[in-house]
């Protein structure tokens, strides 16, 4: 073999690679590679336990075609709660707090409230009178800062509350109390052909200025508790106002009316904290084919909140029995989560 | 030249084109060309008049990256009402037809509606002393036939319904009266990210069963008028029962409602075809940015039916004064379309 016959094969060598290089199936392989290692582990939040096998393993089975589980894409819908099950509760529903510093900024104008109840309370700060009048009060509380303005108003008014408000006990933004596994999990039947929803008791003009940057979740997917609206033209612009009148409660027996009514779809999976979601859950469960059923048990007091069957704020009693007897998922928040909110050390 | 010569070149030659043809360039090239073919005219059935134009110029200018007019995707929401605009409405809705059928299937379970009105009436085939009743008498009607099963059994009704009815003058399934220019339509803003929604004064439950099949519109983007459910275990198992109460009448100001409940977010395209939808088309329109508001206007007797300002079904009157005064688009169906109907000849 003479030299310039060897070179002029290297040069052939390197052209080839060249072409390999550039070629349509280099880039595929190279793409497949970071793909492949992107969805090496899709849940990394998530400690190697049963609540994420049994995850994993209901994805895999209704997203492999042929499999006898295989769903369909458009028929891949999965409900999630939101007060407890995407973000935290406690001491108190983060939407209270809202209504809280609605009220002590409407304030000046409205000064029959310095002696007015449930209100005076909330001004004197003293959260624990102002509750006690029970759902009336914060049903009040509620009309007298949730109505009145336009929908687009309310919206704007959510908005700037939500981008500087702090939980008064970790001093954080509420959008940084959400759950940072849950986030993965979203994110994760989303790359599945799921379409995510929220189920929640909150209010869905409460939470639709927020979902879509937070979770992902676009309006048109967020189901929640509402007042009516009414259309009218003011000054010839149309707008819809909020009157001080409930129109839902999607909360327990009301969140498969919602669902009915928002998707008209009986979701694959559903994702709870407490009693408030089982008939969502039991709903979810009776339809025919694979179905995932996973109740959020929070028993982490150090990194979060521990609380249960004896809970004023997210009661899970009768849903663990039924969790229980019935093999849907348990998430233990102390030893399945690696993380519980976004940023914290793993 | 001699010809050994000759025939390598041409071997060359065929070896070359063979790998070009079986290159993924050539598979792209041709791919590419199929995909110019089919969207060289998204909107076949429609006649190359001003209507067409100004969608298609509609559609250019929000997908347009970079244009003062670009729209991200998910703000892509385009609302169309049913009746009259995505499928006919006379001599009467088509919903009618199927409560008067039902009213006949369930007679026998119903001996006392041989005497009792409106029911007798339907029962001798009499439709116009039966709708003499006005609201009342068909809220009733629609009650009796609408009500008191559970919401899949009710879906199973509708089904099996849509599946055999014909139309009493055309003799053809309902699901082919729909106008074969709009689902092109629906096809043209999908495939430019659009989102459809149907936005319509009919039974929400009455659409769902068969809008994903003949819209390509999948339940959780069907909004309607509805009746109020409750959910219940029967024997242990989960279900939602109709109960004979109305919960929402999706028509005229009802419409912003509707859509601010199920979607959370104004479209920038509407559809409709009667004073019903103005309040839709009012509310899209006021809304910042590009916006698109269309009304059908039934002009076509020899193919279709011609109605507008007296019609007691579809009226458009109020509706057409406010489009011809603002510019936005009208679609005489006679000059418009060069298809009405699927399957007829253009």
């Amino acid at each position: 073999m003479n030299r310039t016959y060897s070179m002029a094969k290297n040069e052939r060598s390197i052209i080839k690679l060249k072409a390999f290089v550039l070629s349509p199936i280099f880039f595929m392989f190279i793409f497949g590679c970071a793909l492949q290692a992107l969805a090496a582990d899709p849940l990394p939040s998530w400690n190697n336990g049963p609540a994420k096998q049994s995850i994993m393993a209901f994805v895999e089975k209704v997203t492999k075609e042929g499999s006898p589980d295989f769903v369909p894409v458009p028929e891949r819908i999965a409900v999630f709660d939101n007060d407890g099950t995407l973000w935290a509760e406690q001491p108190m529903y983060f939407q209270a707090f809202f209504v809280f510093d609605r009220i002590k900024a409407l304030a000046p104008q409205h000064p029959e409230w310095k002696d007015k109840e449930p209100f005076a309370s909330v001004l004197k700060g003293d959260v624990k009178s102002a509750l006690a009048g029970g759902d009336r009060a914060l049903m009040e509380m509620v009309m007298a800062t949730h109505t009145g303005m336009t929908s687009e108003e309310f919206a704007k008014i959510v908005k700037d509350w939500i981008a500087t408000a702090k939980h008064p006990m970790t001093k954080r933004p509420y959008t940084e109390m959400v759950y940072q596994p849950m986030l993965e999990l979203l994110a994760y039947l989303r790359a599945n052909g799921f379409k995510t929803f929220v189920v929640s008791g909150g209010g869905i003009e409460f939470m639709r200025p927020w979902t879509e940057n937070v979770y992902g979740i676009p309006p048109e997917q967020v189901i929640g508790s509402s007042g009516k609206t009414k259309f009218e033209l003011r000054d010839g612009k149309p707008v819809l106002v909020r009157l001080p009148e409930l129109n839902f409660v999607d909360d327990k027996g009301g969140k498969p009316v919602g669902i009915n009514q928002h998707i008209g779809r009986r979701p694959i999976a559903a994702f709870g904290n407490s009693d408030g979601d089982l008939q969502m859950l039991q709903w979810t469960a009776a339809g025919t084919g694979a179905r995932f059923c996973l109740y959020v048990h929070h028993n982490d007091a150090a990194r979060e909140w521990a609380y249960d069957r004896q809970s004023h704020i997210g009661t899970l009693d009768k849903g663990l029995d039924e969790a229980n007897a019935r093999g849907w998922t348990v998430v233990s928040m102390k030893d399945d989560w690696k993380t519980v909110f976004p940023g914290e050390k793993k």
